[in-house]
């Protein structure tokens, strides 16, 4: 298994930012990531340096994997999320849109979170179940450099928490190598991430990284072992929903060779939805492929 | 145990519609209820007369409740929901925001599923699991008398699969005696209700009624066993996520005195979202009570 | 012609609303309105009594005009809106969205403004254009009831400024006499009604309306002397622009033979927008009908 | 007068992209551009190339500003927008949103039209104004590079009618030299840029770039003669509204001295929107200079 440690942080995911490590299809890496903030928090007391870095999302790599040319996809089996300093990090820094209903005197509170029994401490009173999830994860765009903010076709700061342990993330590769960026790993995150900052840990990420040649994709795809996802992004959220739904569906119709009508009224009934940050509206729809082959079986 | 047998339907949550049975605050109903369709979809080859009833979800009741008042709200719990005639019906009517990505081009199929063995049979090779869920169900504003299509503060058509059996819906009281009118009920339903037909069930649901006294709310609210839940509605999308979360919130400060930053956080970590009819964005807020109650016990 | 002195307010455009008033197509009736505070403010230190009304944008009427049937339209010509105290009232009584951007430390303040010399003056040293519109009219629908302050296809709290003097507003007919209502009027609004509260005014409104027959809309249009408009609302307002400019290419299609795709790109070089209150997404599209005239004469 | 001929086009507005030309604060530069389509489409037959051009809005520049950094404004003043062929295309492409309203059968056809007598050819029989505007222009930030697709605080492709002779653009310098970039220009444009496809043109625009050291501005901003306006960007449309008149808001009360609540109840009275392409939600809010100078001379 070859390492990454952590190294350059990147707050662009870019075909200018030169390989940090080079796999081969089929390798698995264990990369170091920073948290969030920059690793700027890690005990009470500790702010923030915004002057020192205005950015958010810190990304390790980027991982050029041999091979890989635009119009293919990367299979990013995802093995195993480790919290690398045992704590996460969570703070409410703004009221957003929610200040129109509790109004804007926010108590401002810096909660450093032992990470240890499989739970995540948010008080001593009350751990809640560590859901490890990769926050920000994406391949270079052939035009056009996003931050590590806005999510997109490529992927990036899409805080999904279905990127986890024990599934696998399908991204377009749109240059040479993929270049593959990672990094704003969460311990836990709720559907919304509401506050925009979910439990925001260092973390060693366990992947192994496929590559499926020509495999056009224009957003990303998840499975779990039960469930096929389909990633939209992008306000109004409505809109989102319908994207999501509707990759989903032309996937069941070509995995499957559900019909696509088929499909729609199928995901009526039994779809999900999971919603990263509700500011920007990134929704993942989901199935159980389960329902999607028997359905497809009726002929 | 009262009955309130198959009636007048009625297709607007209206101060005008008669009371159909009076109940006592405590008492259980049992109410049969006509699907979406007005009943005429029962087998293959019928279709829906939209001459001869163009409206949608009708309504059984109202039930008037001794003694409710405006200000007051109703706890209806849901003890039971069953298949009335033993089968559910769907279909595809229409793209929607989806023909942008699908293509328009329909092919329009009725499904008459079976209710049987605690599923729904979408085809005889697939069963999914019975999750009966109302529809529609509100209780009759004071000023304006919504028709059974949109949802908002007094209920009506939120789509939100929590409103089930052993869970408990709060909702507003505007007029002497509540006028509470419920239907639509489906057999089951996705997030997002995407084609805009779940499975659509005459049904018989087994409510007890209980009357809160002095309880203003400015939205519905559910409790299960396990969680609080509330409902927001209304485009865009994102705006009902931050609505339902912010009245979640509240109800966390006010029922358990988390103060509600803190409660704002904790949502972030663990709250999570329930998605009713995508087209008009009505979003149900989620949280587990033991994580409410740890959290304000830690002071 | 015909008088309708200020008699019984109604907030809801309603069936049930017995009318005011009876006159026969092609007839003029001249409408005493309320101001959307009931009339509660007319001079400095005077508040809204919330407990006494808490409804806001009181209706005249209803008119029946004789023959109206489901599925005709009525062709509402605004000949002329006078300011019937001579004067208009603003505040603001709320963030709304912008508390996000400009704080929630409002400083309320009543302004009571003359209108005279074709001003309203905003204060002593500002006149702003006598710009006078309707804010809310409205037929009632055949099932539900709205209130006065959604818009919707039977018109409603549109807040449009195109409905103004000079001008014909078409809107459907639901019920047998169509039972016109109006109300709300202002002395000038802009674009988004920005905090809610435009100049509002109790007034002398002058129309003609005349019916026509087997005329059915899917929401309401309207016609200056030199453009046609029509009007869709509901959140995400980009699909209010959407539905609104679809209405009217349909319309244009229908009108002139500018065949649809043709009528798109038209609308692309040369249509405008206006924009009734933000919080609700209505949506006015525009062209002028010299161009449409002209575009379909090239065959 | 500096001259920037047609060189090498750019589909990101980068910090990565070489300076074409560097000029002082005050200099007057001619700069030419190319079309949306990259040139592609000259007369009737012509079709836009994808393979070899995937991307759209070239971009002309980068040009650097002496003594420009990161925190100051660039004042542009547009003195003329020409058409540098005598023509400027147009087509429909795809049903967008519409879709769902028009059908999905779309007859495409190109339009070459000619600039002539001050107007825009549409068809041998109607020429609408010749209304020229800067589609897309910004300024390279200092993190992340976008494509010449969306608007955002660095400009961009806002397609705001109002970027246009006689008026001065303001936008945000984040990086040494500013870094300028502009192309995409249509002959006119309509209120939402329905189609996504507006007049589109190779021009010759002249500017005289001036700059203003520290002044940090979060968005663009516009002045002409008679108007101050505040550009905001993003979905859904109605928070751009919002934070577009936010931003006007705080600059009247910034610039002027007009305490912000009564800014925001003047907008509510007289100011306007303008709506860049609706898919986006760029949205202009506007109002007269001469109001809010009346509007903060009463004390």
């Amino acid at each position: 298994m070859k390492e990454l440690k952590l190294g350059t942080l990147y707050y662009e995911i870019s075909r200018h930012n030169p390989p940090a490590l080079t796999i081969q299809p089929g390798e698995t890496v264990s990369v170091e990531t920073e948290d969030a903030f920059s690793g700027h928090i890690r005990k009470d007391g500790d702010v923030q340096d915004t002057e020192r870095m205005p950015y958010a999302n810190p990304q390790s790599g980027p991982i050029y994997v041999e091979g890989a040319e635009g119009g293919d996809a990367l299979a990013i089996h995802i093995e195993r999320i480790e919290a690398r300093l045992g704590l996460a990090v969570t703070m409410v820094t703004g009221a957003g849109r929610l200040g129109e209903y509790l109004g804007m005197d926010i108590a401002k509170e810096t909660r450093i979170c032992p990470v240890k029994d499989e739970k995540v401490w948010w008080s001593p009173q009350l751990g809640i179940p560590y859901a490890p999830m990769i926050g920000t994860i994406g391949t270079a765009p052939a035009m056009g450099a996003p931050t590590t903010m806005p999510p997109g076709p490529h992927g990036g700061n899409m805080d999904i928490k279905e990127v986890t342990e024990g599934n696998t993330l399908y991204l377009p590769v749109y240059v040479p190598g993929a270049l593959l960026h990672l990094g704003d790993v969460h311990a836990a995150q709720g559907d919304g991430e509401l506050c925009g900052v979910a439990m925001e840990m260092a973390a060693t990420v366990t992947i192994k990284v496929d590559l499926v040649k020509d495999k056009a994709m224009d957003r990303p795809r998840i499975r779990s072992p039960q469930e096929m996802m389909a990633v939209a992004t992008g306000s109004p959220m409505e809109l989102s929903v319908a994207r999501a739904y509707a990759d989903l569906i032309l996937w069941m119709e070509e995995e499957y060779g559900l019909p696509r009508w088929q499909g729609y009224n199928l995901c009526t009934q039994v779809g999900t939805t999971s919603v990263g940050y509700y500011g920007v509206g990134t929704v993942a729809a989901k199935i159980r492929s389960e329902y999607v082959e028997a359905a497809a079986a009726q002929g």
